[in-house]
Order: C-alpha cells, then structure tokens, then sequence
C-alpha cells in the first residue's frame, strides 16, 4: 500500500484541540481508500520556548526533512512575542523547505453564511495563490538615529525574478485546470514604484506563455474593495507575500468562513516537504474547552492528500463537510451551533 | 468677509464633469454662510502631459503655493502611465505640500446600499487616518542584474518617527472630537518585521498621552477581515500608507460608498495648502457621457470648507446629502437612478 510520513505538530491553544480531529478524518480517509499514513508528533510549541528558550529543538528542521509532509496546528501564544514563535517556527519551515506557494481556497459553502447580502455558493469560489517566501517579508533593514528625533526604520522588499516567475506559474497552471481560467494579478504599480511595476512585468511576461488563460490585474486597494463588491469575478487570484496575506484572509472573510478556511504552503517540486495548516490561529480566549471548529483543519488535511496524490480522498472529505453543512449536522458555536470540536471531528471522519 | 483662495485642478475623465458641480454646490454654500471662493482654474492633466511633455508647468508647485486649498477632480488617462501621470501631479503635491494626513470617511449613508447583509447608518461611520508621506511608496529602490535570472527589484519603506508621531497625533486629536474616542492601528508586525514593530512602538507612546482614547490593533490581514465582519467595531483607523490606502477603498466599499466616498490630503499646520479630491478616478468608461456621480467631488468640498473654517457649511452640505439620499432625491444611474452628473449637482446645490 501507498505510505505518507506525515510530522504533525499541533502547536499552541486550539491547535492542540482541531489537530486531532484532522487527524481522525485522515485515518478514516486512510482506511476507506486503501493508503497508510506513518505519523510523527512533535510537541514544538510556545510551551517547548518557555522551557528550552527555542521554538524547536537545533535539529528541528532535519528532523521534518525526511516527511512527506507536515501537518500544523497553530503557533502564538501570549506572552511569546510573535517574532520569536512565528519567526522560531512558521516562518523558517516555510522558508528553509522553500514551500514558496501559500495556497487558500475562498469558497462559499452550503450552508455556511456569507456577511455579504444575496450571495451564494455559486458566486464565491476562487484561489489565493500567495508567494510565500519574500517580498514585503523581508529580513534586511534595520534602524537608524535611535532614541533621537530623527530616528527611522527601514525596510526593504524585495522580488526577483525567480520568486515572482515560479508563483505565477503555479498561478497560471492552476487556472489551467479549471473550467474559468482566468488569473487576476494583485498589484500597487502605482504607488509602489520600484518591486511593483517588476511584478507587473513578470506577470505579462509569463501570461505569454498561456494564451488560454484570461488575465486581469488590479491595484490592491480596489481589489479588496472588488473581493466585497464582486467576489464572483475571480477565479485564481496571485499575489506576493503581503497582498496574498491580506487577500486570504479577507477573501475567507467575505465568503464567510475565515473560522474554517484551509491553507496549504506547497513546495511544488516535492524537494521538500510541505506544510498544511488551518488559516485560524491559536485562539487563546477559547483555548482548553474544546469548542473550537475542526473544519479548517480536516480542510486543510484534504489539502494535504491531495498533494500527497490522493486526490480522490481528498475530494471525499471536502465533500463531506460540504454535506454535513448543507444538512445542518453537528456545529460549533461560532457556526450556530451547541457541538463540540470532537463531535464535528467524528462526524466528518464517520461520514467519510 | 471672509475670503478663500481655491486652487481648481478638474484633471482628467470625469474629473472634468464632476468638479464643476463641485464648485456649484459650494458656490450655494458661500451664498448662503456669506463667505467669498476666489478661484483659479488650472487645466494640468494628462492632455498637457501629451502636448507639453509635463503634467503641470515648471513653476506649477509655486502657482499653487499661495492659494488656501486645492480642489482636485481626477488624475490618470489611458495611454498616460501612472508613474507619469500620478507621480507628475498627484504625488508631488501630497509630498512637497507635506499633507501627511490623508482623511476619509466611511459611513454608511442613509439610502445608499451596503453590499453587507443586514447593516444600516449606525453600524458604519468611521474614518481612515492615511500618513500620506512616506511608508511603502518610497523613492528608495532599484534592479539588480537586470535581464539576468538573478533579476531582481527592491524597495525600501521608511518609517521615520516624526511621520509616525505625527499621524498617529492627528488619529488621536480626531478621536477626540467624537463620541466613541476610540483609535485602531493598522500594523502587521507578525510579518514585516522591521517597520511594523516599529510602527507599534510610536503607537503605544503616542497612546500614553491620551487615556481618555480606547485603542486597539490588528494585523492587516485580519483587519481587513472585521472590515467586512465587524465594520462597527471602528472609529478611528490609523494606517501607513499603503495600509491607509487598501483600508480606505474597503471601508468605502463595505459601506456601499465607494463610488461617492470623499478625501482630504491635510497639511494639519497650515503651511501649505491641503487638497481636498474624491476617491474615485478618472473613469475612462463613463467619461464624456455626464453620468458620473458628483457626490465624491461634492462631500471632498464639504471637508475642504471644514479645513478653511467654515465648519457650519460643511455640515450643511453633507446633511444635504444625506437627505437627498434618503428622501429618493435624483440619483445617477451607480445608485439605480437615471440622473446625470449635472442634475444631481444643481439638486444639491439647489437644497444647500
Ligand atoms: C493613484 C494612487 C497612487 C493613489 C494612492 O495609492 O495613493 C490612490 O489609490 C489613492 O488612494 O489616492
Ligand atoms: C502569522 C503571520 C506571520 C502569518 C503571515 O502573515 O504569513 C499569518 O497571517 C498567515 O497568513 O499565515
């Protein structure tokens, strides 16, 4: 039988909670479609910071190294400075496993409500596709005069030529595969006057290369304004590393499931692993009772098969959360509901 | 009696039909509140550009220099690109004027329609504070191996303590002036790692000295997440200025006002003029046919009186607004009416 390493690291507050329940739904899944998956539990953690002063262990990264894939819970808890959990853990794996596309589905579901007024399933269903790498995240800069009145920070973003050409492939072959193909390209080449209009360049260039695929762009100002006003017009929608973070998140939000919303951080050439984690974060105010909704995370393990070629199980389990939500099954509190993290858990891993 | 020197620049598109109705309405209101409008007109735009090589004159800066307030319709033109068109015109007086302030309103108007579901006036009214000087769109940057696969572009954002001290002073000031006294920071420290923490810290020294001011932040990405969810959870939003930018179009456009949303780019101690100018553009599709909304150049009016003093104008003005909105007064055809540019204008004026 087909075998997947999978390193699963739960993290911090809820992620400690839905992690599980991501868990229950592939090994069902793992079951009915005849693949094993070989886990690895790592405990890394803002807890493992405060005992050892590291996010991860010095051989953290090669310990990951040889899985298939990473399954991630959540990372941040207060008192740990973000800088220190995000940037100890997140963000390195992210990098050094050069998972350079951060890919988020925007989807309306049934039976899911949407804050927009009149919109349905049909009008929201399209891809964020995030450079996940460099761009605005950038680790040169610094500070300079400080203490004085004139002190400052500076920051540099930086595209090349390799990271914007990669992502936008991605982009384009996604769109490839489905029925719209059209990309959008987020934009600021007006205000941003140097990395933006290199952008726009990369981006004309590699459409050339897919005269199939529709294209538009926008400035990222009046395309969040676009992702409210007009949702339905997007298909596959590219972005670096700052306008995709802002776009995923926004575009869950309009869609009406930022509490259930998947993403995946994909190393397409497989020389590394990758990773797949809910968009939510550790909650800490509902952190330990066991409330909080599994489904971003048993989306984002469906995410993770089908990366790992199990696309049929994949499409499973979308489906059945898909189903239980149109059939009004078991809920959690933020979705309307009285259940449990563990009663959604079973009853998606159950129905699969 | 008092007496107000207007600098007139209508641009280009519908800046050319809505500015007149502009200055219509605020013509009605200098009649009434006995105040005089002494006005120049200047015709820089992208059809200068065309015929002279420049968006404005060599001495266009000093020309303006002296008046009170510039009034703008819109700058931009097909076949004009923006690093000409904008950074030629619109840029340099934001800059060299130091209107470090870029003020606009979101409000949900009563009559006009929020694409949320179930959201009235009293659930969105609140403004975006923009510095409008430096941050992301910076003039520090530049390409590496042009040409070459190691290609690459970079651009600095600078963050200095006085554009921070100072927006963030403004922010605060503004809260205090209304009911809630409430201020939001827009930051993304979790991921921009230089700037952003940076933009914390002056936040949090400038907070100390109002404790009458409740304050809040959020990382962009969420941020633009409540927008949509809790758009009533804002008062007053302070943001870099690409922040200010994307947050700007989305309050607006969450409250269903984008295509008639007003601003102000303020130099807040007077030494040079302020520019007051709808957020709309030029609109190329609608241009020449005078059907575009003049309710953004006309509420851009309204705030321009309210900088030059003449507070009880500028309240009428909006009111009148406001009213007409409500009580189904003409409206163009953006807000389901069949009225032109014209009509609505002399409606207003006519009411002020
Ligand atoms: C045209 C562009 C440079 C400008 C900006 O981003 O400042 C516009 O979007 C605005 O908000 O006034
Ligand atoms: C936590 C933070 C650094 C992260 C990001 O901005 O990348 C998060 O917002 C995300 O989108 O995964």
């Amino acid at each position: 039988t087909r075998k997947h390493r999978i390193a699963v690291i739960p993290g911090d507050g809820i992620g400690k909670e839905t992690t599980p329940e991501g868990l229950r739904v592939l090994d069902a899944a793992a079951r009915r479609f005849g693949f094993e998956l070989d886990l690895t539990h790592y405990d890394w953690s803002c807890e493992t910071y405060v005992q050892t002063g590291k996010m991860m262990p010095d051989d953290g990264m090669d310990k990951l190294k040889d899985s298939d894939s990473i399954f991630l819970g959540a990372v941040g808890w207060p008192g740990v400075p973000d800088h220190v959990s995000l940037w100890g853990l997140l963000i390195p794996i992210r990098r050094q496993f050069d998972q350079y596309v951060s890919l988020r589905p925007c989807k309306l579901l049934p039976g899911s409500k949407s804050p927009l007024a009149n919109r349905g399933p049909e009008d929201i269903d399209f891809y964020v596709v995030r450079e996940n790498t460099e761009g605005e995240y950038s680790s040169v800069g610094g500070r300079m005069f400080p203490g004085t009145d004139r002190e400052f920070a500076s920051q540099q973003s930086i595209l090349t030529r390799i990271g914007c050409d990669r992502i936008m492939k991605y982009a384009f072959e996604l769109a490839m595969t489905r029925k719209r193909r059209k990309v959008t390209s987020a934009t600021k080449s007006n205000g941003i006057t140097f990395t933006m209009p290199y952008w726009d360049e990369r981006f004309a260039e590699m459409a050339k290369n897919y005269p199939e695929v529709t294209t538009d762009q926008f400035h990222i100002d009046i395309l969040c304004a676009h992702f409210v006003q007009h949702p339905d017009w997007f298909d596959v929608v590219v972005g670096s590393n700052l306008f995709g973070d802002i776009l995923s998140d926004l575009g869950p939000a309009v869609a009406g499931s930022i509490g259930i919303a998947a993403s995946a951080n994909i190393n397409p050439e497989k020389t590394y692993p990758s990773m797949f984690e809910p968009v939510h974060g550790s909650a800490p105010d509902i952190a330990g009772k066991f409330i909080a909704n599994p489904i971003g995370q048993i989306w984002s393990g469906a995410m993770m098969l089908e990366h790992l070629g199990e696309a049929e199980a994949a499409a499973c389990i979308v489906s059945t959360i898909e189903k239980l939500l149109a059939e009004g099954g078991p809920r959690t509190r933020d979705m309307g509901g009285q259940a449990g993290t563990v009663d959604v858990g079973k009853a998606i891993a159950d129905a699969v």
